[in-house]
C-alpha cells in the first residue's frame, strides 16, 4: 500500500498531468460507464460540520475509489483547514487497498483540470483575456487552468478582499515569469468582464458576483463555485441568454447548485436550455462552440468521476516512479 | 494522523479491551444514539466482489468513522485473503483524519467480542462444557471469546475439515497453558451439541450445521457465520424453539441472515418470538436470561457501532501510549 500526502502528491502530478485523466473522466461518465451509488452524508448539528462518504467504480478504466471528505466551517475560525479529505484507491480485481492519498490538493486539481478542459473546448480559438473572480482557496489553481488552457495577453482578478486579488496577483506573477500574461488586479470588476474573453468565477457567494448585462458576444464562462442552492455566483441574466450551457453532470448541477436552480426557479430558463455534459462534447455525441459570437456557460459542481480517475492516475505514476511509502 | 496496521494494533488492543467499546457501541446503538446511513456497495460482476462502505457517527460518544470492505471471494484460490478492510477514524469536532486502522484484525475482534459479551450476559452462571463449530479465519478470536465469558472445563471444535479443527485446538492449548480447559476436536458433532453449555457457530455453510433436537435445556447459543440469506447454520427448529431469541440488531440480522429468514419464510417462526436486542438488555429495558433451563439463541451478523466504538478506542489507546507512526 501506498500512502501519500498532499506534498508527495504535489512533487509528481502536475495540474498538466491531471487534464487526460479528467477529459477520461468525463468521457466514461457521459458513456454511462462509471458506477457512483448516492453519497452517504452525516451532519453534525452543533457545528454545521459535514461527514460526506462518495464510492465509485469504472471497471472499463480499472478503477475504484472511495472519497471521503469532511466540511466544517467552523474550522476557519480557528485557523484550521474547513475541509479534511483523503481517497482510498483500490485494486478493481481483488479489492486490496492500493493507495491512500491527502484529498484536499486532488480536490482543487481536478476541480481546475474541468476548468482547463472547458476553456480548451469552448473558449474561441483566440482569446486576449480572462477574468478570474474570488481569490480564495482554489484561485491559484484556477488560475493555471486558465493559463494552461489559452496564450494570454491580460488575466485580471477580483476579490472583495483586495489585498488577497493582489497577493494571488504576486504570487502568480512570481511563479510565471516566462509568461507574456500581464496579471493584475481589476480595479472594476464589471468593465473587466466587459472585456474579457473568459470569466472564470470561484466564490462561495450567494449573490451574483457581476453585472450579467456586461458580458460581450463570444465570451465562455467557467462557473465553478455554487455547490449549494443557496449559492449562486452567476447572474440569472447570463443563464437566460447563453447560447449554450454545459455541465460537468447536469443531474449533479441540479440537485446541488443555485447557479442553475435560482433561474430554474424563476422561470427565467427552462430544461429546453440546456445543452448537456461535456462529457458526451469530448466523445463526439454533441457539438461544442459554433461560431466566435456564442457566449457559453460551463456549470460544474465536481463529480466522483473526477476524483477517481485522477487518483487511480496519481496511484499509476506513484508506482511507475517506484514511490514506495510502504506500510504492511 | 496515526497509521495502524494489524500487527500494531494487536500489539497494543486485545479481546478484552474490545469488550468494554462493544459493550457500549451496543448500548448505545440500541438508545438510538449511533447514525448509521444505509451502507453503500458496487458489486463488480465478472468476479462476485463487492466494496462496501460503511460511515457511522456518534456525537454522545465523540465519534465518527468510516469502514471501507471490500469482498473478493475467488482471492481465496490465489492464495490472498478475500477481506480487505481499512477504519478511518475522525475527530467530531473537526472533521480532521485521526487515524487510518487496518481492519481485517479489528472486524474479528469486534465480532468475537459480541460473543463474550452475549455469553457473559445469556449463558447460565456455571457452564461446564462449550462447543465451537467452524475452525475458519475467525475462529481462534471466538475460543478466545469463550473462554474469555466462563471458566469451562471442557471445550470442543467441530470443522468439516478435521485437520483444521485439530489445529486449531493445538494452537489454543500451546497459546493458553495456564487455562485448565481441556481443548479438543469433537469426535461428533451431534453428541458434542448435546452435552454443550455453550454452543458457538461460525461457518459459512448454507445448510444448518447441527442437529437441532439434540440441544439440551440451558443451552445458550451464538450464531455467528450467516450474514447472507442464503446462509443458514442454526437448525430452524431451534429458532423454533429457543425460549429467548437477541440480535446484535434485528433489523440488521432480518435484512441479511438466511439463520432468521429460513425459519421466518417456512412460518415455523414469527416475529413475536424474537426478544429484541442485546443493547436493550445491557441498557437494563429488557431483561435477559430467568432461569437455568431457558435455551437462548444470540443471533449476530455484526453492526457499523461495533467498528465505530472500537476503532475509537483503540485510537483513544494509541494516543495515550503516544504511538505516533505519524504522516503529514
Amino acid at each position: 500500500m501506498i500512502l501519500l500526502s498532499d506534498k508527495d502528491i504535489k512533487q509528481i502530478y502536475s495540474l498538466n498531468d491531471c487534464l487526460s485523466a479528467v477529459e477520461e473522466a468525463f468521457r466514461f461518465f457521459s458513456a454511462g460507464k462509471v458506477t457512483v451509488p448516492v453519497r452517504t452524508q452525516i451532519n453534525k448539528k452543533s457545528n454545521s460540520g459535514t461527514f460526506l462518504c462518495m464510492p465509485a467504480f469504472c471497471d472499463a478504466y480499472n478503477a475504484s475509489c472511495v472519497k471521503v471528505l469532511n466540511m466544517f466551517p467552523e474550522n476557519l475560525k480557528v485557523g484550521l483547514s474547513s475541509i479534511n479529505a483523503k481517497i482510498l484507491n483500490f485494486d478493481t480485481n481483488t479489492g486490496a487497498i492500493n493507495a491512500i492519498l491527502d484529498g484536499n490538493y486532488i480536490t482543487k486539481l481536478r476541480t481546475a483540470a474541468a476548468t482547463a478542459i472547458a476553456i480548451s473546448k469552448f473558449a474561441k480559438p483566440k482569446c486576449n483575456s480572462a477574468l478570474l473572480i474570488g481569490a480564495g482557496g482554489q484561485s491559484y489553481s484556477q488560475l493555471n487552468a486558465i493559463m494552461l488552457a489559452r496564450n494570454l495577453q491580460k488575466i485580471q482578478i477580483a476579490d472583495l478582499d483586495y489585498e488577497r486579488a493582489k497577493a494571488l496577483a504576486d504570487k502568480a506573477k512570481s511563479e510565471n515569469k516566462s509568461s507574456k500574461a500581464e496579471i493584475s488586479v481589476a480595479d472594476d470588476v464589471n468593465q473587466a468582464v466587459s472585456s474579457a474573453d473568459i470569466i472564470v468565477t470561484d466564490t462561495t457567494s450567494t449573490t451574483p458576483v457581476y453585472d450579467g448585462k456586461r458580458v460581450h458576444p463570444g465570451t465562455t464562462i467557467c462557473a465553478v463555485g455554487s455547490y449549494k442552492p443557496t449559492m449562486q455566483e452567476t447572474p440569472s441574466k447570463v443563464v437566460a441568454q447563453a447560447d449554450k450551457i454545459y455541465f460537468d453532470s447536469q443531474d449533479a448541477v441540479l440537485s446541488e447548485s443555485g447557479d442553475i436552480l435560482t433561474p430554474l426557479k424563476k422561470n427565467l430558463v427552462s430544461r429546453n436550455n440546456f445543452t448537456g455534459d461535456i462529457g458526451d462534447v469530448l466523445n463526439g455525441v454533441l457539438p461544442g462552440r459554433e461560431n466566435n459570437s456564442q457566449v457559453i456557460l460551463f456549470k460544474t459542481v465536481g463529480i466522483a468521476a473526477q476524483d477517481l480517475f485522477t487518483s487511480k492516475s496519481i496511484y499509476d505514476k506513484a508506482k511507475r516512479l517506484n514511490i514506495d511509502i510502504t506500510t504492511n
